[in-house]
């Protein structure tokens, strides 16, 4: 059985299927109500890279080392000045799934390091189109080079010069070249009858939000609508390509977001979280709630829904398991095998952590979810006008002090309050069993947790994608500066 | 073709099809499914006896006298004490109806007067089982009596004394006695072969929260989702009596909420507004844009989705047309044909008015939406816990001053902002275009007002719920207090 992945940076609250009041996307929709729908799903980190990294190894990233411990609970990614990246000693899903002879694709941005020893295809993937990092731009190649993308192992170019973003009227045509490309590679790999893993990360809802010709302002919701529904309908075309080609039953194909819409960037240029509280960069639910769609004709039964806890790592054991591969046993996998749940309707038990770098701010277990730290962001930028609760403001909780609450944990119950407003009373019978619960889960977590070795804490402008891999067949090479390693400012 | 309407206080995030994230709304989801799904649908007025006489007489509670004049775009409805009700020179559908030979029966609150001249079988009513206002209680029965059930012309009891809440335990078997009303209402005109309206207004999402025994404990929300759950059942059990008496092809269904969820009661006791800003009580979406549901299988095709601007008060004219008859030319008429919408997939243009009282707060055409006051609730109510947008705060939006923009509203694109958080800039073209826009719509809409008698003024009480029709029988009359009529106190 193949597997394909769709991440992308949207918000709970951003389909038809979850509540967005504007209702435009009926390619999604449809996945649901063929498929099951996931309403308990998250993501490992509220920030895209940590997010991405443990999908691929199944791990927290407070263990595959994407974090930073440059100050307290700091939100850390790989902007392209960024010395590290995946460790050689991490397992990928797609080097495993090698094993059982699968080709491995990945269509969008990496996003694991962008320095020669952590090029996708040195950690099982065979064929890339996509870039390492985000399409930040336009630059002026003497401060900052313009991001490239690339064609498996070399450059084929550089956004906003060879693929073009225009940020004056948000028109670029890349998700149309990132659509034929998961089209093509479908029809190459069912001609060759291989299993494969495709997985499709492209970035057209993260800021700078575009969309090609055809969608611009087709949308209620502005240029975010117009790429969220470009998306829709590319989603679209890829399952009905899968059935048209006849392995729709062979394909396991699974639908979720690396972090919460980014409301640091809405309405513009971010989405929506539905009913919940906050957005990227934090921990509250709509910082790490996802939306989440299980497709797969013939195995999943139609209009499905689940309420077992999900996480993005899962789709690591559960791509496994598709593939008949058990997971490395040799180190600690975060991820658990969803096919119980998805087949047979099993709820697993099973807690989940919210990590801000290697700070641990929030468990969840059943619908109870106790707060350990809380914050927002900082005064100093929230009176910049950053602001990651646009509109929210629960008093104690969306606080803009790192506030500890370790002793005293803040108490949430999910079911009855799904936006974090009602702390329950420190006082109540339900209160305590529940933190006595989950005091034990969090004990259990760090009696074991062997961290990894943090790999967001040092930049140098010198690792910049100034020269990358076939920048001389293009006449693209820029020269690099002298290297000058730094603490890495992590302001969020 | 008869006429059925549910009218529930539920607030738009509350089902699963409109995004709830315990989705515990199988059947209203499947009414979704099977029938047309209103994204853009409101009541006409944030509380619930205006919106109620709105939806009854198709007009604005300003026209047909719901509405008070006591301070400044201050919240009033019907509490026992109210001295006024529905004026005689209203005409309201049941009483239209009947002209086509309709049986009309109302089930659940009435709330439009409980003084003998506005008693719902002088309005056109054929049949009542329910109250005349909300269940609040219990009472001592000297200061306050307990609110009657009628059946028909004569009370039936008195909650809590006759017709039990246990508000220790939220046990009240109150909805399952209002669904077996409509069960044998409809086998009896199924029988006769006569066509019908019925009017489902029960109230058991209104606080004080209840749900029966099998119900209780059920729901991930709490003693709230218990009863959204027993009343998800028994919409689901009413369509499917309809389809197995054969006649829901020849029965059109409109499910919807007469205010949002009331927030100041959340979480235990109010539900979700999804994404929308603030509750019930206010003229932000969360007050007023509601779920809506059309079902009438044969007719409209499953899966519709329109994004008419809809309105309680469309239910009226609406009906009508169904029957075949036309509305009242005497007077102003609010509420649209929505058959072109259902039928044909037609929209029409037209504003929606959001009012407090007599005082227009704002006005929506196409995906703006223009304030021209702005007040959640006062400094001083506020102080005490009173908090109709609570986690939220919207800087200028969500003021607790009553802040006129009338000369310069503010203005929100409802597709990219459905939440109102992002007022558009006052020097944009946009801006400009909009405002010039509306401001003719609202000239137009002052120009031809006719405010009805305001009804909502004067409280006395002496014409509490002492002794109703039928007490002599029953040994319930109580002895009323001298009358000392006194303005009412709006503090909302």
């Amino acid at each position: 059985t193949s597997s394909g992945v769709f991440l992308l940076q949207m918000g709970w609250g951003d389909l038809g299927a979850f509540g967005e009041p504007s209702k435009e996307t009926p390619n999604l929709d449809q996945m649901a109500a063929e498929g099951m729908l996931f309403l308990d799903f998250y993501t490992a980190s509220p920030l895209c890279s940590p997010s991405r990294a443990a999908l691929l190894t199944g791990r927290l990233p407070v263990r595959n080392g994407f974090y930073t411990t440059n100050g307290h609970a700091r939100n850390a990614y790989t902007p392209q000045d960024i010395v590290g990246g995946i460790p050689d000693s991490e397992l990928l899903l797609p080097e495993l799934l090698k094993k059982a002879g699968y080709t491995n694709k990945i269509i969008g941005k990496w996003h694991l390091g962008h320095r020669p020893q952590f090029h996708p295809l040195r950690h099982g993937f065979d064929e890339w189109f996509g870039s390492p990092n985000c399409h930040f731009g336009p630059y002026d190649s003497t401060e900052r080079p313009n991001i490239p993308v690339y064609r498996d192992w070399d450059m084929a170019g550089r956004y906003y010069e060879d693929f073009k973003i225009d940020l004056k009227t948000g028109e670029a045509n890349l998700t149309q070249l990132y659509l034929q490309e998961a089209l093509d590679f479908i029809s190459k790999q069912q001609a060759s009858q291989q299993p494969f893993f495709l997985y499709w990360a492209i970035d057209a809802t993260h800021a700078p939000v575009y969309a090609s010709k055809q969608f611009l302002g087709t949308s209620q919701r502005g240029l975010y609508g117009d790429a969220v529904r470009e998306i829709d309908d590319s989603v679209g075309k890829i399952l009905k390509h899968l059935q048209q080609l006849g392995i729709s039953e062979n394909t396991f194909v699974f639908f979720t977001s690396d972090n919460g819409a980014a409301l640091i960037s809405a309405p513009k240029q971010g989405g929506s979280n539905g009913p919940f509280l906050c957005g990227k960069q934090t921990t509250f639910e709509g910082g790490m709630r996802e939306p989440a769609i299980a497709w797969w004709p013939g195995h999943i039964p139609a209009g499905g829904v689940s309420h077992q806890l999900g996480s993005v790592m899962d789709l690591f054991s559960t791509s496994l398991s598709l593939a008949g591969l058990q997971p490395p046993s040799d180190r600690q996998i975060d991820g658990i095998d969803l096919l119980p749940v998805i087949l047979q309707g099993k709820l697993i038990d099973r807690p989940i952590f919210y990590y801000r770098g290697n700070e641990l701010m929030a468990v969840r277990a059943g619908l109870y979810k106790a707060h350990y730290w809380t914050w927002s962001n900082s005064w100093e930028e929230h009176s910049k006008g950053i602001d990651f609760c646009p509109g929210q403001s629960v008093a104690g909780v969306t606080t803009h002090t790192q506030e500890e609450h370790t002793y005293l944990p803040l108490l949430f119950h999910l079911g009855r309050d799904p936006g974090e407003k009602y702390p329950l009373s420190f006082a109540s019978e339900e209160y305590q069993q529940a933190v006595e619960h989950i005091s034990g889960l969090v004990q259990q977590h760090r009696a074991t947790l062997v961290p990894g070795q943090p790999q967001l804490n040092v930049c140098d402008q010198a690792v910049m994608n100034w020269a990358p891999p076939g920048c001389e067949k293009l006449g693209k090479c820029l020269k690099a500066p002298e290297s000058d390693p730094k603490k890495c400012s992590w302001p969020h």
